[in-house]
């Protein structure tokens, strides 16, 4: 462990940022419309805690990086697809976004939508490609990432997850999942809307490193609780108003009547829990040899931001 | 060739309509809003005409047919996503689709962005997992169709194509796309929006079924020529408002201003080039030896439809 953690999180940060930008579709091949909007909102400046995630993991299990780099880039761009479909009108509404106007603010929601479906599509479409081989271990690595990261992102996992999210704010699209949530509700929730694609970025990671697949199990369990801590902390910051800070806006769960951690808990109980998740996270590692990999590291990262 | 085409197309929808319905998740692990969503697109009784030529396709160069049900079965649910998300108030704001209320009139523009999201992550998912196999000939076969399905989906396909079709029908999105489209520009806009994912389908298909590259080649530009003459006849079948009679808003396209083969060449000589079509993909199919399969009577259907 030569380079401190920020150093390396740079580090790491700058080849996501240069495979990314080499990943998106540009004019003639894809319509300079479509791809201004996807661009606008990669480029928008997010932390890269999924690829970041997904890299350290790859390392972890003794991989090559380079052959999880293609899973890094999909989990940002799944991630970013998400985002700009949750923000619109009929979903969330919200209209500033890392310091800056969603992106339906500033092209108009169809062409948000599309920009979101071109992401997500973009994310299988660069999985199937790349690391290019034709090795058949990699080739079924490579078949089984894109079969994480879909479920993950599909309707048992993300669109699940925002589809309950949806139904707490509008009771007019009720179904069974419109009763207020309870803590298990909440967690539920977060765990299909959060931390599918968190797990399923570790996963990924670990997968194209050649994890054999105990280790699998152990980083899965540990980027559950991962994925667990960050939305706790992500609702804390919502509720302190320190995401005014980071361009978002601020207290708006709480005032859409949204559960959150700390209106269900308390913010200190809160604090306590994902505490709690990063000692499980820290147990699960040191029990399978990857303590003294950087994951210890990208979980207090997750917890501490802000902070 | 024992079957009469309506016979052999009732048989293979049957097929497709029994591997669609086990697909589409299920309450508990799917939420049930989003599920249901998700099944009413799917159910709202299409021509299957993707799902059919991918199968009549691995047919065709004397492939097993059970190991394109899946791809048959994501491009339907692909072809099911971009009519949701087509028919949004944001995007063409169309309220009838095959007789029935379009979803987001049914549960509200949020879930049906959702259940499109939903779809056509679902496609990829599925695409990874099935057939279950570990024959590493067929896991790359299964790479291979997801590459070629997520990048005739994605912006350089029908995510490009419709966001063509936006730029035409709201200069405020403008662009360098947004002058009106000439011929050339109609042609290059429906081969992404409407073509991209025909051919695609009829790819996955001979892929799958373990075409040779040069067949491949001949089926891709056989189907290229099927997706055309669909959406010329789509054109005139809107003119003359038969389309009515199918559930569809009739006439939508030339009173919106938005660009059709009538307008621009006139019905009869519309016709001819579909006709044409056809006889160029036949004289390319007898050339593959492929002028016994299925594929000439899809063509055929294609362009007979609804006359």
């Amino acid at each position: 462990m030569a380079l401190p953690f920020n150093e390396y999180l740079q580090a790491r940060r700058a080849e996501i940022e240069e495979a990314l930008g080499a990943t998106l579709p540009v004019p003639p091949k894809c319509p300079a419309s479509v791809a201004d909007a996807m661009r606008y909102s990669v480029t928008a400046g997010g932390k890269r805690l999924r690829p970041v995630l997904c890299l350290a993991s790859a390392e972890a299990v003794g991989g090559e990086r380079a052959l999880a780099i293609p899973a890094a880039c999909a989990s940002e761009l799944i991630h970013t697809y998400s985002l700009i479909h949750d923000d619109l009108p009929a979903m969330d509404n919200d209209t500033m976004r890392r310091g800056r106007p969603t992106l339906h603010v500033v092209v108009g929601e169809g062409l948000a939508i599309l920009a979101g479906d071109g992401l997500l599509t973009e994310a299988f479409a660069l999985l199937a490609r790349a690391p290019e081989t034709t090795d058949p271990a990699l080739v079924a690595r490579k078949l089984r990432v894109i079969s994480l990261m879909a479920t993950a992102a599909g309707p048992i996992g993300m669109v699940g997850g925002q589809a309950i999210d949806l139904a707490c704010g509008t009771p007019d699209h009720a179904g069974p999942s419109a009763a207020p949530l309870d803590a298990d509700g909440l967690r539920a929730m977060h765990s299909r809307k959060t931390g599918a694609l968190i797990r399923a970025s570790a996963g990924a990671g670990a997968i194209m490193g050649g994890a054999g697949e105990a280790t699998l199990d152990d980083i899965d369990a540990a980027s559950a609780e991962f994925g667990l801590a960050f939305q706790i902390v992500d609702d804390i910051l919502d509720v302190e108003g320190v995401l005014a800070d980071l361009g978002k806006t601020s207290g708006k769960d709480a005032a859409a009547g949204k559960p959150t951690y700390p209106a269900l808990y308390g913010v200190d109980l809160a604090r306590r829990m994902a505490a709690d998740c990063l000692a499980r996270a820290e147990r699960t590692l040191q029990a399978a040899g990857l303590a003294e990999s950087r994951l210890m590291e990208i979980g207090r990262w997750i917890v501490n931001r802000a902070h």
